[in-house]
């Protein structure tokens, strides 16, 4: 896929008629009727998306970790340095992060997307480079991207989609990495879901009163800039981050390969936002794994009608909330292949 | 260890001193403080139960399922025949009930203790048998142990921990298997809270308005016949279950032996209540899995102070809530273990 229009036509509907087969399913397995709750539901839902039921095993799921810098991050929002975003992602590639811990306890395979950092990491096995720009242009003054950045790292993010999709990957976890990059998450959950920068604006990491005051008036000036335009892409160039539209690219390819998204934090979910902006038809392929604290996370997930599997108050992002969501999505599948049927009882 | 009394005095008291440490632990690393919430809460409280900081991985983590037949099923108060519990038992030696397909899913090793099932099922590698009665007498009418029955299943559930934990087992998930058995863990419930036989009586696997009246009465009538007699072994003996004595001597095995306990459903959290009147010790030892829709489960969980990991609406019992949690346990001891430090950053 070369072309945002091609991604955009690839992704098709899921089928519900596969979650009623999922029912019946479920109906004659040897154990109470509706007795496993959601991970019913979930199961329903890996039906409709791999269009047989039972759904396939998730035997090989991967996380996709985005990064990316903010020209925002000027504006003060953020008592962190833009470094930190090269360190974690070095970091990543050391194994020594959450999501490397996480994700090793969890059995998923990870690599990491260079958005567009600030001042680019090493080279490294697990890193590929999107190779746009180092870093978005300040959002409160001027669009952070021009929509054809905007596309080209969307496109990035399928490209990568598409490589693990292709060694294997039969689930795909967002995560994302980008000191400052909760001020676009509002930014964007703001304009997609019609709320208030006031309600969806966040401590993210941990800022105190006075800076969270301000981060609420740069995602209101920014929206006010920005002005009633809700072009999806425009909207996504002008408002978002890079990884933000990278984990875009990374939903839209997942969908158009009938492989399920698994949503992390408040980042992962105005990504999301983005991509069912862009092509309705992917919802049916996203998984919410948890509930951030952060209040632009419940805003857009409720936007989408998306219960997340988790509420543990993470508010780190990397995937992490994402990456324990995993094997309750694996278990999911499992009951509805490897169960047997009350007909097969003592038989 | 061959009689209670010693299994109670061997349990000794969690050290609160080695969450302190995590605390601190977790400020180093390389993330915002308090960024993984409910996860660094866990990693705090693996560290009080094995005195260590970080705590060790949780490599190797086990599940036992005791199961058991109840007397008071011929008050009807449930539609399933007995026979299932045979059956079901059967099914997990078999490995192809849901506690089988989650486990596998979630590298989990199950072993089954038959507590006191009334049609035995047939020998098999992952069955340990107590071999004491083959099922309790009716709640509804008479105690449904001597005390000595409810010992000798406290003890067999202690043995088979024992002896997982010799094998290697680092933490112990609870399940349990038996038809009719949310009737003698509503009974232990109400007995051990407080709660009325109204409140925490619930629907078990699924039982229409008539029969959760009558099981509602059954109960009350048990809690009259039964007197205030409080002593925890007599009160286990008199309204519990074989499964429900056997994992409460599992839960007391495994804090004896420092190993962290996981509990399932509403019949796991009867037998937690029950071990820790036992033993109040024991306490320290104990995870919520997660959080059953069986109303007796909430009152239980709440009179033990523990919240649950998780909330997907289940209620099959089997261990499958307790089996979902332990990726979520393993990964929280992951990231204290395995993170680098703030310090390491870009060294």
């Amino acid at each position: 896929m070369n072309d945002l229009a091609t991604l955009v036509e690839a992704v098709e509907p899921v089928e519900d008629r596969f979650a009623l087969m999922a029912d019946q399913r479920h109906s004659g397995l040897a154990k109470p009727q509706g007795s496993l709750g959601r991970l019913e539901t979930l199961a329903a839902q890996l039906a409709t998306i791999a269009r047989v039921c039972p759904p396939p095993a998730v035997g090989n799921p991967g996380l996709i970790i985005a990064a990316g810098d903010h020209g925002v991050h000027a504006q003060g929002v953020s008592p962190w340095p833009q470094e930190i975003t090269t360190l974690m992602v070095e970091s990543f590639c050391a194994g020594r992060a959450s999501a490397n811990a996480i994700a090793s306890a969890c059995g998923v395979r990870v690599m990491v997307l260079d958005a567009g950092i600030a001042k680019p990491p090493a080279d490294h096995p697990v890193i590929r480079t999107a190779g746009i720009m180092n870093g978005t242009r300040d959002l409160h003054v001027e669009p952070a991207m021009t929509v054809d950045e905007c596309t080209a790292a969307i496109l990035a993010g399928a490209a990568l989609a598409d490589r693990m999709i292709d060694t294997g990957a039969d689930l795909l976890a967002l995560g994302d990495m980008g000191i400052a990059n909760t001020t676009p998450s509002a930014a964007l959950i703001a304009a997609f879901t019609g709320q208030s920068a006031d309600l969806v604006t966040g401590r993210g990491t941990g800022i105190d009163d006075r800076t969270l005051d301000l981060k609420k008036t740069v995602v209101a000036d920014a929206l006010a800039r920005h002005g009633e335009d809700r072009d999806p892409l425009r909207t996504l160039a002008s408002l978002g981050g890079l990884e933000h539209a990278a984990l875009a690219g990374v939903a839209l390819a997942a969908a158009a390969r009938r492989v399920p998204v698994l949503l992390d934090g408040v980042n992962t979910v105005a990504a999301a936002l983005a991509a069912v902006a862009l092509c309705p038809d992917v919802l049916g392929y996203l998984i919410a794994g948890h509930r951030s604290v952060e209040p632009g996370a419940s805003a857009g997930l409720a936007h989408l009608g998306l219960e997340p599997i988790l509420d543990l108050e993470l508010r780190l992002g990397e995937g992490t909330g994402a990456l324990l969501a995993v094997p309750i999505v694996r278990s999911a599948a499992a009951v509805l292949r490897e169960v047997a049927g009350l007909d097969e009882l003592g038989a």
